[in-house]
Parts: structure tokens; C-alpha cells; sequence
């Protein structure tokens, strides 16, 4: 085991996959989990060209694999992935990891569990181990890609003597979730503490990630991409982006496009958090404080107009009272999401389950 | 408020500072607080030239402001920071605020909590908001300064007619923790996340940071220096860096270099993770494992030899069982470094409290 310095801090390597020992096949042919639509290219959530009214940077975001996973088979001791990203700066509030990187998890004893991540370089091509010496049991595997990032293309290296096989769809249910840049991952990790990455495994539901972020603002191209999308339910986190007055002036419209094609599916509305930037600054105190009472509004104005199968969780972002839950005063950390889901995901279940989403 | 779009996620950002109503005052009259030894060029951690032996990369990662903090006093309204920074690439495991930017806690109710962050630039020179539009009370802050980067220079902002003062250091008695990546930050999602830096807010204590990512491989130069430093006590995460001989064959010449220069000051030694890379990789768990022994066998026999005033937690770093707790299977995120505390804490305050240091 050799190790080499990513700069920030030492990344485990192995030379294996440079030994010639290793066989490299295209992912295209593997299982794909998480699509919000079916006719999306390859690696992407949406086509970015389907739609007309979509800003340049919904467009690009759509292009992201953001969510996707890939799922397969396989008894290889050794799991490395070559793969070819778009160019994208750093964020500053993200891991290269979660932005550029792969998340894979293994079930065992019937759970998702964490085998270990691809690491991108500053760099369009990217390779790297993801995990090694591992037992030669066949084990099914579920890939997350970039969370804020296109991918071209997409090998998986296995040993050459190793199978490698498409699985058939680990996950039954499809709940689609709609929202700012919280859904769309900043600021998880990795890209499989995403929190609907992290609904996508413990619940056993395909969990498609349609988080734009800092874009979600209940504009109606979004509500009809939504009413074009077949989901047994859909979850929204449009209270964070929109201003108050747009909460006020949009909703209602937004709602309607989408009840137009989706009469009965369940709609599962996700209050704002309270912003830990709020805790002093007074004016982000006042806007979010008003965005959450503007939503609130909204809520019983859908439910005034009769709207049924309409849900509203609130509060639904709950990151506890210590300041110690986001990287920037926003995102969530996963120590955010981690709080965030231990509130939400029991609330969620049991909407679920009372639409017999179980 | 406008926001601009940093890539990853949207970040709030004001407009006041561009109006030419702030003032940036030079922050090296400010009181710093978390430094090594004294003698450390301003906002480094040590001087890199002082001791002979020191490998290149440590010697850089001393030039860093790794958990150094500023205090001060001001009543401004808003705060804003100008830095300079010296090139650094972006690491994959953390996220670029840790890594070169700011983070603030304002005395609220007499605990320190989260203000803000200074977000950098992809460049050397930096200028961002940190908090805006609070009330006008005087406030005592603490801002700490990047985790791995090395800060040339550094200025505050206020407003035009506030006041900015030094204020007295706002901790007493003094815990230096040296360690590895994970006691340098990785992968804390901003500077003041690193456990060395919670527990210094959380207990009131000074806990200048001597983790050197990758590097602390219980090199006798590394004892000299800590032997060179003058603390109440001092936190070892030694057993994470080096290999199982490396443990077996240094330990005992490490700590009598420590013992000669500071025969009575507690040691207190932190067993290392089990890392989540080895759920799967049964090279790393064998690894891992030995390595835990070998520290177990270590301890022993420093005990044997007769040694007092000396610690061994162990698990220290008990990331739970889910696997959910790291970035990349070996750094812990926020939610690691949550989980790492809540069971580390209480034990590190019953030592320090059973040495008087309380």
C-alpha cells in the first residue's frame, strides 16, 4: 500500500489497477437508478433541450448526473472507475469528492453500506481506486456520480478474471424531489450523503434528484417539467430559493400546472430552514422569516382552494440550535443533513405510508 | 441583498462593502490566540526554520494558520475581511472555506456562536462579507484562519464610525494536540470544525493545532518541538500516520524526548479510528487493526517503564456504525467529528479535570 498526497490530506492508494491486472467496461450497459425521465441521455437527469423557458443554468444543471446511481453486480476483489467529466471551477462551500467524485455502497446483511469513493483530480479525466482486497463474493453495488457535475463518459475496472453484470432495479417507487441547492447536495460530502441519496437507501425507494441550486423559485417551466415526470409521489423544497413575494405570487400557479397532469399524485411540501446566517444578521433573519411565514400561507391557500393529497412538513429542516450544521451559515454539512433527516425521514415515511408507498 | 452564484451553491452576499462606508483595519494588532509557541511568525503556527529535521512538507504545513483564531472587540454593524493567501491547490476531501477561509464565532449569552464565514476566491488575494446588518452592541469575537493554507496577510472591516479593539485572550490554560489529518481539520467543513478548534470554545481552553496531515509519524523531530513547547497538557494522535513497526519502534523514544523536558505535564493519547475504508478492504482492516495494537502495546509499555501523568482513550474516535461519518472512509466530516466528540469530550474533561486543569 503506497499513499500519495491530494495536497489537503493523505488519500488511500493502491498500485494494483496499474499492474495490468485490471479490465476496464464501458458503464452505459449498467442499470441507472434515480432518472427523473426515462429519455434523458446517458448519465444525465434531464434533456436539457426537452424543455423551453429553462435559464442557461437550470440548463446546465440538468445536464449534471446529480442523484444518479449505477447499480451492478460483481465478484472482482478490486473496484476502480476511469471517467471523463465538463469542466466546472471548484465550489468553495463542497468537497471536489462530492462535486467531481463517485460514492460507492455495497449491500450487506441487507444494507446500503459505504465501500468507498472516486477520487477526481483538478483535471477533465479522472481514475481512481475505489475499493480493494475485498473477498470475491458476488456483491451488488450502488454507484452515486457527481453531484455537481456532467459526466461523458463512465468505465468501471474490475479483475480480469471477474464478472461484471447490469442488476436488475434494486429499488421499487419513484419520489421525485424538487428543490434548491439543499436537495440538489451542498453541502454533502460525498455524493451519496446527498440527503434524497440517503432517503434513496435507507427507504428502498428510487430517490431522483431534481435539486437546482439557487435556481428553484416555483417558475412555472419547472411545474411543467414536473407534470411531465411520472412519480408515485413528489417532494418539494421550493420555499428556500423564491423571495417572499414570489412564494405570495407563484405557488398557486405552480401547484395548478402540475395537478393538471398529476390529479392524485401526493405533493409533499418542505418548509425552509431557519438559516444559522440569520442567527445576527437581522435583514436574513426578517427575509427568511417572512419566506417561511410566506410559504405557510401559501400552503393554506392550496388548501383553501381544495387541493387534496397535499402535504406540508414544517418545520422540515431541522439543524438544531448549536450553529454547528452547515459549512457556510446554509448548506447543511452532513452533520446538518444528518439532523435534518433524523426529523424528516420519520414524518416522510408516514405520508408515504399513508398513500400505501410502503 | 444580492447573491452571486459561486459555482457549487449560491452564498449570500451583501453590497455594503463596495459602497465605501467600511474601513479594513490591518489585523496584526489583534490578540491571537491558539498558537504553538510564541516565537511563531504572525498567523503560522510555528517557524518552519527553527528546528532542523523537519521534513519539507511539514515545514510547509507550519507556515499554515491552522486553528489559529483572532480575538477582538467591535461594535460595528457589519464585518467584512480582505486576506492573502499563498497558493495552494484545492484539496479533493475538504471544501475550499476550510482550507483558506474564515469562519467566525460572536460571545452570544456566554457561549461562542457561529457569525459567518469569509469566503475566498480561486486566487491568492481574498475579500468577502463575513456577517452584515446586526445590531450595533459591542461584540467579542473569535475568527478563525484557515485550516490549511498560510495567510500573508489579513485585514478586518467595519463600519466608518465602529470601533475595533484587542480584546484580552479569552481562554485560559493551554492543550496543544498534535496529530494527523485528522487533528489538522480534515475534513471539517470550515475552520473552526476541526475538533481541536470545537473543544476550544466548547471548554474555554486554548487548543493550538499541531496536526500535520499524513505526517506524524512519532519522528523524534516532532517530540523535540512538543518538548520545545510549553502547555498544560498535551493530546497525541500519533497512532494514525505511522505504520504498526513504525508504533513498536518510536513510541518509547518519543515520549522519554517529551518526559525529558516535561517530566509531569499529562499525555494524553488517543487510540486512531477504525477506519470506515476498511469495511470492505481487508488489507486496510488488517492494517488498521495492527495498528491499533501495536498503540495498545505501546501504551503498555510506557506504563511499564514507569511513566505517569499518562492517558490512552481508547476507541478515541468512535465514528458509529453506519459509515455515514466520513468523506472519503478515512477523514471524518462534521457529522465524524459530532460523533468523535460526543464520546471523546466528556473523557478528555475527566483526565484534565483529575489533573486540575478545569
Amino acid at each position: 500500500m503506497i499513499s500519495f498526497s491530494s495536497f489537503a490530506a493523505t488519500v488511500e492508494k493502491d498500485t494494483t489497477a496499474e499492474k495490468g491486472t485490471v479490465k476496464y467496461w464501458d458503464a452505459s450497459h449498467l442499470t441507472l437508478v434515480n432518472r427523473i425521465q426515462p429519455d434523458a441521455p446517458l448519465f444525465q437527469r434531464l434533456d436539457e433541450t426537452k424543455y423551453s423557458g429553462v435559464t442557461p443554468t437550470v440548463k446546465r444543471y440538468f445536464t449534471y448526473s446529480t442523484g444518479i446511481a449505477i447499480a451492478f453486480r460483481t465478484d472482482s476483489r478490486n473496484i476502480y472507475a476511469r471517467w471523463k467529466t465538463k469542466a466546472e471551477k471548484p465550489g468553495v462551500n463542497m468537497t471536489l469528492i462530492a462535486q467531481t467524485g463517485l460514492d460507492l455502497y455495497i449491500r450487506y446483511n441487507g444494507r446500503w453500506v459505504f465501500a468507498g469513493v472516486g477520487i477526481p483530480g483538478h483535471t477533465l479525466t479522472h481514475q481512481s481506486p475505489i475499493v480493494e482486497h475485498m473477498d470475491n463474493s458476488l456483491k451488488e453495488c450502488l454507484l452515486y456520480l457527481p453531484l455537481f457535475d456532467k459526466v461523458e463518459n463512465l468505465e468501471i475496472g474490475i479483475d480480469k478474471d471477474a464478472s461484471l453484470e447490469a442488476s436488475p432495479v434494486p429499488f421499487h417507487h419513484k419520489i421525485v424531489v424538487v428543490g434548491s441547492s439543499i436537495t440538489h447536495g451542498a453541502s454533502a460530502a460525498r455524493s451519496g450523503m446527498a440527503y434524497p441519496a440517503r432517503l434513496n437507501r435507507s427507504l428502498g425507494f428510487e430517490f431522483p434528484n431534481l435539486g437546482v441550486s439557487g435556481q428553484c423559485k416555483l417558475d412555472s417551466f419547472l411545474a411543467y417539467i414536473v407534470a411531465d415526470t411520472e412519480a408515485d409521489a413528489f417532494v418539494f423544497d421550493v420555499f428556500s430559493n423564491p423571495s417572499p413575494a414570489q412564494i405570495e405570487e407563484r405557488l398557486e400557479k405552480f401547484v395548478a400546472i402540475i395537478r393538471e397532469k398529476h390529479p392524485d399524485t401526493p405533493l409533499v411540501f418542505l418548509q425552509t430552514e431557519v438559516r444559522d446566517s440569520g442567527m445576527f444578521n437581522r435583514k436574513i433573519a426578517k427575509y427568511e422569516s417572512d419566506k417561511r411565514r410566506a410559504a405557510e400561507a401559501g400552503i393554506r391557500n392550496l388548501k383553501r382552494l381544495g387541493y387534496k393529497h397535499l402535504y406540508f412538513i414544517n418545520p422540515a429542516m431541522e439543524l438544531g440550535d448549536d450553529h454547528l450544521a452547515t459549512v457556510d451559515g446554509v448548506h447543511p454539512s452532513d452533520l446538518g443533513f444528518e439532523r435534518i433527516l433524523d426529523k424528516l425521514e420519520p414524518q416522510l415515511v408516514k405520508i408515504l405510508h399513508k398513500c400505501k408507498i410502503d
